[in-house]
């Protein structure tokens, strides 16, 4: 059986030792102690642990059904969405006046990981039933907050997010929904919507489904977007459930993984629908809400790599098979464990470095996320608009790639379902793909984020790259170590952004060509940001006579191999966007 | 519906644009005239396309079962199997002595290939079948050879490897299969196998086990380690079935991918086995066929991967979303094809350049096992064995990652099954996992092949590469974009190599903490090396004026995108490996 337990100490070595989350001038943040961190974070741990990693391969294996118009979640699903409730867990970040706790965002988030490590699919019903909750938050009417926020502030009922459609995806303009005005306000939706993650089940009493679709008449293309809330059951005046609305789950998707969750095609009748906010202002809304949608699914990405990874690393202590080529390690067994072997090392060292780089990465742009919004700040905003495409783009590209790593380590067991390491490598899968495909990231990075604001928020990241390097020289050693090769990279990073300027002006393929290179050598500078931060905070932890003086060399060794052994990339990176578009688009499309 | 159309062009291009198959003094390659090959490649690209393909998607939904000790393929699979059987598909490398087609193994390659990318799971039936083919005509006795093979080169009979046991995998030597001496100089087979393809199904009237096993006494470890042929069926004198041996199919696994392949963990009871050559001398016998075997490895990777691309390539043609950025390329529709977006273009040609250089490298490989086995030539025989490894891992270990790519062009459409984007991805993870996972492959490269005769092949190798920059110099424009890349690569390379020479004698470990790296890096170097003979080749019939040049400047832009964009990764993993054993190593594995 797979094994997770939430990884707390390097948790609260992110929280503390490296973001310092007490000290920050951010409204909340002050209450964020090691002790309620740890309170908190060992809590979630064992709910994701007791709870959901049991019913991680159920989910897999049983998936969800469709019968007779009613969608059944896997067995145990819904005792397990009750103790998800009723610990209060989907409500941690919401605002007090509707029921919710009022915590930081970044504590939410980290609260969140070990849940989406043990069970992925699981959490997604409450994952969506959050991004209902804060598009009705940020744009709804007091009405519509009074009417349904309580009740996703604590998932009675969930939350859906309706976009794509058949014939389109990424480019929604081409949307076919439409939203008929009637005489008392409501609009009349009709249309199909697909790959609606959640879209219909058996664990809340009431969905509450928010719809993208056009008003006739409206503009054309993506202008012509509004957003709607169409709920399962329409709700009376009084707070109960009323009329069944006219929306229904037509289909259930098969999938390469997350079977756990419902991904429904929704068939809209002449359902009764809400305008949320303006009309014609729907792509606004959605836009809002999406950094912290996409840090999620960043966050998705390295959780499935951590629970595939604590599983590898126990597999190869386990597995005997081979000798350590200097002598043997176990000398009284049959053979070592597969730990000794340096590639089964370096296999294990890709996934630690990473796994933690990205934590680190994730919980940082959390708490941007918080400056962001609690102290209006605008810097923040922009930091974190021009970073969300990299957690998403990256971390799920990377969580993928070491999910299968993780499987590898495995051999031929890796390959068989009852060992579960196929699973998180397909449920991984999923992130690369869902909340804007990462192609579609990388051109939201350098077609959007890196000009925004003429280019104030990636000056400024450069330029805080460089003031760590300054202002943490120690002595040659250390900073060979761990400065030099970070400061080479954003260097490297910076070239190939002035490339972009120069040569995207004549030609703007230039520039996107280049875009999925981009996208993945900024992840490894902020990576090795995060490492250089981490490899800074475990110094000072050393210098100071920790009392677990082997948890910070341990964050030493792996800053080190992030440095030397995963920043390289940098220079491939680079020298593929510098030859420009010339090799991409020499072909006819004919000629494929 | 998923398509799949045999790349016949590409195909001919590389066996006679670029190896020149007919012109080589190897026997029987004078018969591979251009008409030949293109009449046996249309026959079996047919067979893949009307038969195959169509029960792709039927036995990865299906599966086999298991009920009442009776294993079953996939509705459709025996009709298939009987045309491929009836088709002479299964016996054309086959010694003529015994039924076979004697023609070269690089023409068997080719037309395997539509095969494989058409229906892996299904092909393996008879490619396990061809190994033991093999192992019984390199190592059986003349009997064996006469009671065996006949059937075999038909398939009427298939065959089937078994080595792993639950407890061990790459390390044999921990066997714990016992094979004990009878009187009549038979041998009784006790003990379980697992991971066995093909192990039981109702294909075939017999079913050949090859078993590896420990006669009682002798020597320890891998040295102890026989082969056996275990029949599911005793043949009688008379070549008639006789009793069923006590071998049985104790349960198929359940797996990420390959579901129309029956996986069996095998029980052998006191079956009844004939010692296949000497007593402890099986591992011999079995490495024997491994350059063989690991190349159809390689080729499973590439030939999933160029499905994938090909469907790829028809969804991104067909799929309206956005418009280039340039300006609308399909005005009158409401939105431009995929194709047009740099993003995508990178995506497929990076598909594209890895797939055509692969099965360059595969026929390649493939025409140097025909040079070492009928011209008795060591130094093809030396230099197959150091390509084997890099065959099979690098293009497997791409053949996934690009399956991969190939689903994301999809969007969400590549994570649903229907569209079958996702079986290609499952079905190629596999490759990189048996007949040797690929990091014990990087093992094999750098710990064993580099050095095998004193290193004279990978110094062959770097001639080799020398020579062909030196002799197809032609203007600087040409050399700057198809020579020169190639040249700094292999010199990266041959770096790569002294660093191990210099550092592997301080540390074993500075070698093996750099070998999946070496590999890598290697096979970019293999394959920049086969697009530098596609790029001349490609002149060379563009110069000469031929009919198609569309073909040819095709083939030479997909050179420089190779050279261009993946050739910088060498400097990546060269990078990597002189960073040594020490960031790898630090770790206490308690501290993972």
């Amino acid at each position: 059986m797979p094994i997770y337990a939430a990884p707390l100490k390097d948790m609260q070595f992110v929280l503390h030792d490296v973001l310092k989350v007490s000290e920050q001038e951010i409204p909340g943040f002050e209450d964020l102690d090691r002790d309620f961190t740890a309170a908190v974070l060992e809590e979630s741990g064992k709910l994701a642990s007791e709870v959901l990693l049991p019913l991680n391969m159920v989910g897999d294996t049983e998936g969800c059904t469709l019968e007779n118009g009613v969608v059944r979640t896997p067995k145990g699903f819904d005792e397990a969405f009750r103790l998800m409730r009723e610990g209060g867990w989907t409500a941690m970040d919401c605002d007090p006046d509707y029921g919710g706790q009022g915590l930081p965002y970044v504590m939410h988030t980290a609260a969140q990981e070990p849940f989406v490590s043990a069970n992925m699919a699981f959490n997604m019903y409450q994952g969506l039933t959050h991004g209902a909750y804060s598009a009705i938050h940020i744009h709804g009417s007091e009405e519509q907050k009074q009417t349904y926020l309580p009740k996703l502030t604590t998932c009675e009922w969930t939350g859906t997010m309706n976009l794509t459609e058949p014939h389109c995806g990424t480019d929604l303009g081409l949307m076919r929904t439409k939203a008929e005005p009637q005489d008392d306000g409501t609009y009349k939706v009709t249309g199909q919507k697909i790959f609606i993650s959640a879209g219909d089940h058996d664990l809340a009493e009431n969905i509450i489904h928010l719809v993208l679709a056009k008003i006739p008449g409206g503009p054309e293309g993506i202008k012509g977007v509004s957003l709607f809330i169409v709920p399962k059951f329409l709700v009376n005046e009084d707070g109960s459930l009323g009329d069944r609305n006219g929306v229904t789950c037509g289909k259930l998707e098969e999938k390469m993984g997350i079977h756990g969750n419902a991904t429904c095609v929704m068939n809209y009748d002449g359902a009764t629908g809400y305008l949320i906010g303006e009309a014609h202002k729907g792509m606004r809304a959605m836009f809002t809400m999406m950094n912290e949608a996409r840090l999620g699914v960043g966050l998705q990405g390295y959780a499935q790599a951590e629970i595939a990874f604590q599983n590898a690393v126990a597999y190869a202590n386990d597995r005997l098979q081979g000798r350590d080529v200097t002598g043997a390690k176990n000398p009284e067994g049959p053979a070592d464990p597969l730990i000794v072997h340096p590639d089964i090392r370096r296999n294990l060292m890709d996934q630690k470095s990473f796994v933690e780089g990205a934590r680190a990465f994730t919980y940082w742009g959390a708490s941007l996320i918080d400056r962001a919004h609690k102290n209006k700040d605008a810097d923040a905003e922009g930091l974190i608009s021009l970073m969300t495409p990299v957690i998403k783009g990256f971390l799920t590209d990377k969580g993928f790639e070491y999910a299968a790593a993780a499987q590898q380590v495995y051999g031929g067991h890796g390959y068989i379902e009852e060992w579960g390491m196929s699973q998180y490598a397909r449920d991984a899968r999923i992130t690369q793909i869902y909340e804007g495909a990462n192609g579609v990231q990388a051109l939201d990075l350098v077609g959007r984020k890196l000009a925004a604001d003429n280019g104030k928020h990636v000056m400024a990241f450069f330029e805080m790259v460089k003031a760590f390097v300054k202002d943490n020289s120690r002595d040659e050693a250390f900073d060979a170590a761990y400065l030099e090769p970070l400061k080479a990279a954003s260097k490297q990073l910076q070239e190939a952004g002035m490339y972009f300027m120069a040569e995207g002006m004549k030609n703007p393929h230039n520039a996107l060509a280049g875009s999925y290179d981009f996208m993945h050598m900024m992840g490894h500078v902020c990576l090795g940001l995060m490492w250089g931060r981490m490899a800074v905070a475990a110094k000072v932890a050393l210098d100071a006579g920790t009392e677990d003086p082997d948890f910070y060399q341990a964050k030493l060794a792996t800053a080190r191999y992030y440095m030397a052994r995963q920043l390289p990339a940098c220079a491939m990176h680079l020298a593929r966007i510098k030859s420009g578009a010339e090799p991409v688009m020499a072909l006819e499309a004919a000629s494929f």
